[in-house]
């Protein structure tokens, strides 16, 4: 939608004269995805609240949107989608330019399904309205053994969810706690699982179920433990939704997403922007799966312009950068990330320096200081920053784009460390936590 | 004292054989100037707390500190400083190098003094811990009207201090409250003060003092009006303490400050650093006096290194970069700057465009959701952010830092709105705060 509405904004201003017409599967729009764990948590109250725009409003703002239609081919050479409407009827949608913004679909392994290839009762992802409300309907009535599958973002955040609506939760992850970042992060994220009461099971993969009257009882796991389940939610991560493209014989990146250029461009007719798309990694200059709403809203918006006549919005990459938290009983903790860890800074060959440094939020005799763990990598040769992953307590995580922004700026730790960074006690302490952390990687390479 | 112990350090690894002597005028050092409003305020227990390092620390660590030892003159010639110990004994202390690191004096109007030229009774600054102690001793026994003359940081910190010890508090400012931020920011500030309970009074300048047996009763403004208090808290900045310097014949800025070069070097042994310097705003390529603490360590350290025998480090300027809060009362309010204001950026030739856009800290369906406003200053003809200045609630100040970070790497507004910056719900709207405002920024350019 956000292609949608930039490319009728920008039409105007260049005159060019277009109609856009928006096919929608389901029957939600404009929802945020992202806000699905704390709905399930019982943080926000309700559905409604995590809707950013009623079709309506998006029909009232000039979009025909047409909800519940599925598309099932395009005709690249007629240039024409074929669709049926939630009621079955067949339809043939004309286009002068086509964008594919089919998003992602949560993975979910064999053993999750029945003999039917249905989902078992009480297994289910975390990834759209409809698994939202599948997981309120849920929580409500079932037992209390809780078991998320998956250790990445949503993982940790329905991990909160489950436990904080009370249930006995189990987290089963098939290497390490959040394996994108380093292994001394994982772990300290893993130690605040555990003094929440959540159990962690690391190196685990699941291999089976056991239902009992179309409900989950138990998983196994392929070192043969059994873990009792009354609700398992799938957190294994997406998979870009290109059926359709790759059906239409566009080229499908290594990741399974689609690789248009810097305008969202595939071809001459066809363009492509958010879930179901690869991205260029600023860092590596290699093409990265990254599905965040933030990249979605970019490409989305740069699509748009272009359709609407201005040519000159390019998307510019990414630096990976995410945040989470995962609050619960005792632990509060923020996490986040930018650029590449120390593993991947390796296999690009560079010769990386990585430090951990502990520092606090605020001046230490201030009520506010909170501790922050900061985990730099940076260039020995070039000296520039790599990548950063922050862990700590309240006001820590945001600080991730200061390091992002110096990333984005292709800046050395020098850089970083000299400066001018906010310091007040309530705040900072006065070499700020990134900076300190800079500093030490700048006084040893 | 970072100078000093960078020296040391530095000085092991070039294999330098130095000595290191510092004198200290009062009885204490390396403590957080910053911390002295909440210190006042009630927020920390005791001034132990805000002792970074005991005199003893520093000698443990081989600076040779003398205490009590005023300075009253440099001999640049014979490379000697004449001083005076805490008893009133003359010295005379050889150096191949001298550091000045003099700080700064708060500023005390005439009206304040009495006949001897001594400071009213209740009538006092807050800039050293002596201050603070003065404060302490007088905050319990004293009345309950207080008076704040000053609406910059320590103007602010000091009212919310008054404020939380229960004091009915008036702050009384020249022009208005935070006066180097642009106007409408100021007037959101006013607006948070106001509903706290303290009283305002902008384009106010205090004339007179009236005493009753040795202590304040209340002041008169320039205009005639008489404004009760029983403290009076004089926030209204510090000068640059560079008497030595200027008598031993060295030049001084504009701004009183003594203005190094980027090894912090003034003569061949002469070097300055901290509070007693200017600095470079890298904005402008001016001299700034911009007395904080984040720049003076960065100084201490540069000149530490210099005199150690490493002539690769220098400073590299200022941004003038700042954050504070005022919290009392039903008001919680974080404020930050960096960069150019939009008066600074005309005076200075830029073709400059401002825009204020309000947004959230977090996704609005989220109890984290607190409003935040982000001025932005860019210069229309290159596109480059020239400032930003941040007002709002919890978790908004240290935004500014994202854009520090920006202005240091000397980017557009198109970079800060395309840079991949951290997002999930509980901390920040897709749209990041400062990226939605550069966004907003680059469409109108």
């Amino acid at each position: 939608m956000s292609a949608a509405h930039q490319a009728l904004r920008t039409a105007e201003v260049t005159g060019r004269r277009i109609e856009v017409i928006a096919l929608e599967q389901t029957a939600d729009t404009s929802y945020s995805a992202c806000g699905i764990p704390y709905l399930v948590g019982g943080q926000v109250d309700s559905a409604d609240q995590l809707i950013a725009r009623s079709a309506d409003e998006h029909r009232r703002l000039g979009v025909d949107l047409r909800m519940g239609t599925t598309v099932t081919g395009i005709d690249r050479d007629r240039h024409v989608v074929t669709a049926t409407t939630q009621f079955g009827d067949p339809q043939q949608i004309d286009f002068d330019q086509l964008v594919l913004c089919t998003g992602a679909q949560a993975m979910v392994p064999d053993w999750a399904r029945d003999a039917h290839g249905e989902l078992i009762g009480g297994v289910h992802p975390a990834k759209t309205l409809a698994d939202a409300r599948y997981w309120l309907d849920l929580i409500i009535g079932s037992g209390r053994r809780g078991l998320v599958v998956g250790g990445g973002y949503i993982g940790l955040e329905m991990a909160e969810a489950l436990a904080e609506r009370g249930f006995d939760t189990t987290l089963a992850t098939r290497t390490r706690v959040m394996s994108k970042l380093d292994p001394e992060i994982s772990d300290r994220i893993e130690a605040g699982l555990t003094a929440a009461g959540v159990t962690v099971c690391t190196d685990t993969t699941i291999a089976s179920a056991r239902v009992e009257d179309g409900r989950i009882r138990s998983v196994t796991t392929l070192a043969g433990q059994e873990i009792p389940a009354d609700v398992v939610v799938l957190a294994l991560g997406v998979s870009p939704s290109t059926g359709l493209g790759a059906a239409a014989g566009l080229p499908i990146g290594a990741h399974g997403g689609y690789q248009p250029d810097d305008h969202q461009r595939i071809t001459e007719s066809i363009w492509a922007a958010g879930d179901c798309c690869e991205s260029i990694d600023r860092m590596t200059g290699d093409w990265l799966y990254a599905p965040l709403g933030t990249h979605a809203n970019k490409q989305g918006r740069v699509c748009g312009f272009n359709l609407g006549g201005d040519d000159s919005k390019r998307f510019a990459g990414v630096l990976a950068t995410a945040i989470t938290r995962f609050a619960s009983g005792p632990t509060y903790l923020e996490i986040a990330r930018t650029g590449i860890n120390s593993q991947v800074a390796a296999r690009f060959g560079y010769d990386a320096i990585t430090l951990i440094t502990e520092s606090n939020t605020a001046s230490g005799y201030m009520a506010e200081a909170a501790p922050i763990t900061v985990l730099l990598t940076a260039d020995r040769t070039t000296r520039r920053i790599l990548g950063a992953q922050i862990i700590g307590g309240a006001q820590s995580g945001k600080r991730i784009d200061t390091v992002a922004a110096a990333l984005w700026g292709r800046m050395s730790v020098d850089d970083l460390a000299e400066m001018d960074l906010s310091y007040a006690p309530p705040f900072a302490t006065v070499w700020e936590a990134v900076q300190l952390a800079a500093r030490r990687v700048a006084e040893r390479i």
